[in-house]
């Protein structure tokens, strides 16, 4: 049986999603489908819309076979790093090909610039190097001094692309893990990221969709723009936890934490840099809402994303420690698995080269008992009191 | 001006206060009582029922001329700190003497307690040493030392009451200081500590006067136990906040506080003692009340109020390290005063030996900015949004 793979979040899955899901099986030629997804916390540094167990619901239902844990580590890192998780697992878990949705829509120009980076990495480095200590942003300066390499040449992947960058990210991790994975992309479709539900047809941005979830429109508004599966999905988890991940939501607890370290002791957390701890203190003291909070905080050269990631360690308790004691995946976490996806688990069984886990009290290394860790930290922010999820959830079956 | 003290929670007030407030004034023919009161942590190790500024109208409306606070750091402390902190406190605003509640009610059984003691203070120490070793705790370990030495003759102070141990301590705490300020003593009249408001007259016990107000019994039912004054301020506390301290209504924050550090870290906060952490921890996972989580944590060797303490430092996030560097009171903070207290600050304002502090902004060591963190950690713990309320509350004043 041959497998493609794919890397996903699904906050939440949406038709979108649902494209690029049937379009990857069919050009890839596989049999199985395999997603990789980010657990409770998600790569623009937030908590998911949605837990695993439900998101892992949608994947399955709309025709994925395998959904896979990207753990926290990977999950909640800056793309290089995310991306590394990613690929890994998938080659892993015997993956012959992977493919990615892009603005580009195109597999060649990604080649090319892998290439010529390589080829002149020394000088790339140098540039990024300049472009930072002019105070922008790590991705505006990564970008620049690609700009400042290629010329701007047509036949060059375009890298301001949020989703070409990310796409790049693959194929450089794919590469240098030498992994004989085949990458793919497919051409994005619909709405933009920000797009509020109303202007867009059958594609809506996952902004919006969750905008429409926030207000509580009805199941027929919904199905619209998902499968109905995954409506009702969402409205089960809402039903059961009482509101749906957002960092409003979380902010009592994140503000409270904040609050209670001081700001010399903020620094241990991950992704905080030196000289920020003093403004992310005296923003919590001020600010009574999220949004009012980041706004103070974030500014050219720390993005919202970049912020949202230090919040997301500081409310998991992550410490720069912990982050750099990790090397690569050491399991792949079983959410979620179709009849198809279970046969290919059983022939590829001795294949497979990490250990395959499906119940949570089987994780017992470091890593897996952080994702345990963020799913306790995940309910405790949804306001939810019993803790035992990660414990009495096994693997979502279809058959 | 002569001017008297005492020392107190009032968590909440009631007429068992009014009654030690009057009796005090009375027996020590002083002009002006002075209460040195805790701040939104008490000495048993939970947040005040009300806030401190709610508490000191109580007190100002029943009588009392001036409260000062007892900074977090004894406030929170065990019982020989905590008289430490309250009586210098006293001493450096000048009174002459001060009156504590007992159940011994006659302060010559303390003052040869207290002469016993040091004359043997060696073998005492000794054989509490040697009753800690056998696993109680150590206020039953002091109690088993203390028996031996007198053989439970008369004349000795009964050191197994909750009031006389704290009286002891004050005289302790004063005498050690060398200071001048004269003991007395009264005996406490009325409900047990843990009587339910139904079986007393007109003293109920603080337990049952607090659960009177969860239960939102009506201001005519509740003014038979404490004058309306409070009352009135009690309830209009509950207006602004929306709820009452105590350990439930923190408990999402702390269980969050507690599962966010791994138990290695829970070590580090103050009163946290080696090998009860990895207790504290599990015990935050499997519990969704407080009630739950302190019933599976307390033991023979950890009484609940030690666990409490405990659990106040993790939630303020208050280390070992801060406790160690504390000294004595470094101000005399200013929650409240009568026209007669403040003719007393104008007469006596060039004898009194700490700067005077009647605005938060003042406080600029690290002493007295922990007072204004546990505030902002009190306020959250509450659910309120604001976090101004130190900086924006003048003392409270009744002319």
């Amino acid at each position: 049986m041959k497998a493609t793979g794919i890397i996903v979040e699904y906050n939440p899955f949406h038709n979108g999603h649902l494209h690029h899901a049937a379009q990857t099986k069919k050009q890839s030629g596989a049999d199985v489908l395999i997603a990789v997804m980010s657990g409770q916390f998600l790569q623009r540094g937030e908590p998911a819309f949605a837990d695993k167990w439900t998101r892992t619901q949608m994947a399955i239902a709309a025709g994925v076979d395998l959904v896979i844990e990207l753990p926290y580590v990977y999950a909640t890192a800056q793309a290089s790093d995310f991306a590394k998780g990613g690929i890994a697992l998938l080659d892993a878990i015997g993956c012959d090909s992977f493919c990615f949705g892009s603005e580009q829509g195109d597999i060649e120009p990604f080649l090319r610039s892998y290439s010529l980076l390589e080829e002149q990495r020394d000088q790339y480095e140098h540039l990024i190097h300049e472009a930072v200590q002019t105070g922008i942003s790590y991705p505006m300066a990564l970008n620049k001094a690609y700009i400042q390499l290629t010329g701007n040449a047509d036949g060059f992947a375009d890298l301001k692309q949020p989703n070409n960058i990310l796409g790049f990210h693959y194929i450089e991790a794919a590469r240098k893990m030498n992994s004989r994975i085949r990458p793919m992309t497919i051409q994005r479709i619909g709405a933009n990221y920000h797009d509020p539900i109303e202007s867009s047809t059958a594609i809506a941005s996952a902004t919006g969709i969750r905008k429409a979830f926030f207000e509580d429109k009805s199941i027929e508004e919904l199905s619209v723009f998902m499968p109905e599966a995954s409506v009702l999905a969402l409205k089960r988890f809402k039903e059961e936890t009482g509101s749906f991940g957002s960092w409003e939501r979380f902010y009592p607890l994140l503000r409270y934490t904040i609050l209670k370290e001081r700001p010399e002791s903020l620094k241990r957390f991950a992704e905080v840099t030196e000289g920020i701890e003093n403004l992310i203190y005296e923003a919590a003291k001020i600010e009574d809402t999220f949004e009012g909070f980041i706004v103070r905080v974030k500014s050219k050269r720390f993005t919202r994303t970049r912020v949202q990631r230090m919040m997301t360690h500081i409310f998991t308790g992550f410490t720069w420690q912990q982050l750099r004691s990790f090397q690569a995946p050491s399991y792949l976490r079983l959410l979620g698995m179709s009849a198809n996806g279970r046969t290919y688990l059983h022939h590829q069984k001795k294949k497979i080269e990490l250990p395959l886990i499906s119940r949570a009290a089987s994780l017992n290394d470091s890593m897996g008992k952080l994702d345990i860790h963020a799913t306790n930290m995940y309910l405790l922010g949804l306001g939810a009191t019993r803790l035992k999820k990660e414990f009495t959830t096994p693997p979502i079956y279809f058959g």
